[in-house]
């Protein structure tokens, strides 16, 4: 069978992209696997799990003779990637992301590359806290949601090939707009993580009568800031590049928070366990669902 | 072996007090336990399991001959479970708690026994979203904490016999003033079930571009939410009972999300990505400590 992609070049070989290359690479979609980063032992590790087959360290090396270039570095790295591939890359050369903002990011990436059409913005729904080629496994994506974000630019056939190389690793693949995706991943994701960062910055340095409080932790405060151990870097790009639609949810949790605290005040014991019992409903519907 | 408690009264037969019940008698700390509780079917698969040797529906019967009462209900009800069986129990007839809140529990129920110095509050720290005596075990306290918050009154006696109960079932104990246990677990547990109270409110039912958001939750909104799926009368009490704390614990919380926002209104990137670096330090020196 003839590979989607004869060579892929992988820029960013950390957990999304080490997992796409090694799901890609069993499921016999691509054939020579390039890796191109900043870090020369991360993409060392790369080589030696089989993940690519070779790195380069200059730009025009990675991308010479790439059917398709795949972006898995921080999204605020991207446009700078693209810009250095540009010069290196045939006219038909495609290129995708992963980044978790799609908006700004893929409007980038479209002018800076040579063909914009050939540009198709994706985001697998998958990942940890966990970082780096270390970390990477083929089974991330199976079952798993990827958005792609085709704009009034996108060639069908560029579309059609990323589609293929998602639904070959085992994700269920859905299309929307960019701004969409940006509402959604808003709520679903950025707000989780920019409340979870707050919360271990008002908790964890705590005091009371003398001992840390953060010594009492238990599940409960474990769970809902486990995300909170994200990479710095990713994160910082994620909510500068998706600020105002985060700024929305922000704004929609300060309302939930407030109506919560002023059940509080008024010390209205039934109307807090009527918006506790909605509540619960509402999360028991999400389920275990983890996609 | 001379068991500690000859016969142990459990009022709330629920996860805590039938883990409890189950534990105790596995370690061979108590002869009968008799159980007293709203429902009854709860109560009978409460005797089917082997948790309690017997139930009760009258208050009198619960408690009559007993040497030790564990009160195991939403801590709402137990100030009036306490007035309920002080009439029936002896001068010596040792009473505890569970509750997750301690100050105002445990004056409450000093108040209502006939000797305050028998009262020991105590609250281990652990349980899940599960509710009820079926998800009951006899290792749920094992290698947790378990704090109680003698007072003046409290008599030395009564508070060796409350830690050898739960040293007996595997916890750490340790000693604190109500007080102080209460700004700790407003911090790291009742702040934490607010704040995904409010996430869940804001998010679950929002759509964008006619999409539900809640079909795209990933794992980092599951994690940090799962604790909204608690019970709401347990809740409703606890986070009464505390308001004090929980409201200022709410405010360092408040405070620490303006700084977050304030960073991203003004695309503070290097401000951003310093906040996290330190959130990430805290967060992993938390670790996976679930205890």
């Amino acid at each position: 069978m003839t590979p989607l992609f004869a060579r892929l070049t992988v820029a960013g070989v950390g957990l999304i992209g080490g997992s796409l290359a090694l799901a890609a690479r069993e499921a016999g979609l691509v054939g020579e696997v390039v890796g191109f980063g900043r870090s020369e032992s991360n993409l060392q590790l790369a080589r030696e799990r089989g993940i690519v087959d070779r790195f380069e360290r200059e730009p025009a090396a990675a991308v010479a003779g790439a059917d398709a270039v795949l972006l898995a570095a921080p999204i605020g790295a991207c446009a700078a990637l693209a810009e250095a591939f540009r010069p290196h890359v045939g006219p038909r050369t495609l290129l995708t992301d992963v980044g978790s903002v799609k908006g700004t990011v893929v409007e980038a990436l479209e002018a800076r590359w040579p063909e914009p059409g050939r540009v198709v913005g994706g985001h697998p729904i998958a990942g940890s806290e966990e970082a780096g080629v270390g970390a990477a496994r083929a089974d991330l994506f199976r079952d798993r949601l990827c958005i792609v974000t085709p704009t009034a630019a996108t060639q069908p056939e560029a579309l059609a090939s990323v589609r293929r190389l998602w639904e070959g690793v085992g994700a269920q693949v859905e299309e929307m707009d960019a701004g969409t995706h940006d509402a959604i991943l808003a709520r679903v994701s950025h707000l989780p993580h920019l409340i979870a960062f707050a919360l271990v910055d008002a908790v964890a340095h705590g005091r009371a009568a003398g001992r840390p409080v953060a010594a009492y932790a238990g599940s409960g405060l474990l769970d809902t800031t486990r995300i909170a151990a994200s990479s710095p870097e990713v994160w910082r790009d994620i909510v500068l590049a998706n600020a105002g639609p985060l700024r929305a949810a922000l704004a929609e949790f300060r309302g939930a928070l407030d109506r919560l605290e002023q059940l509080l005040a008024t010390g209205d014991g039934a109307g807090i366990e009527a918006a506790i019992a909605e509540v619960r409903s509402a999360r028991r519907a999400l389920g275990g669902r983890q996609r």
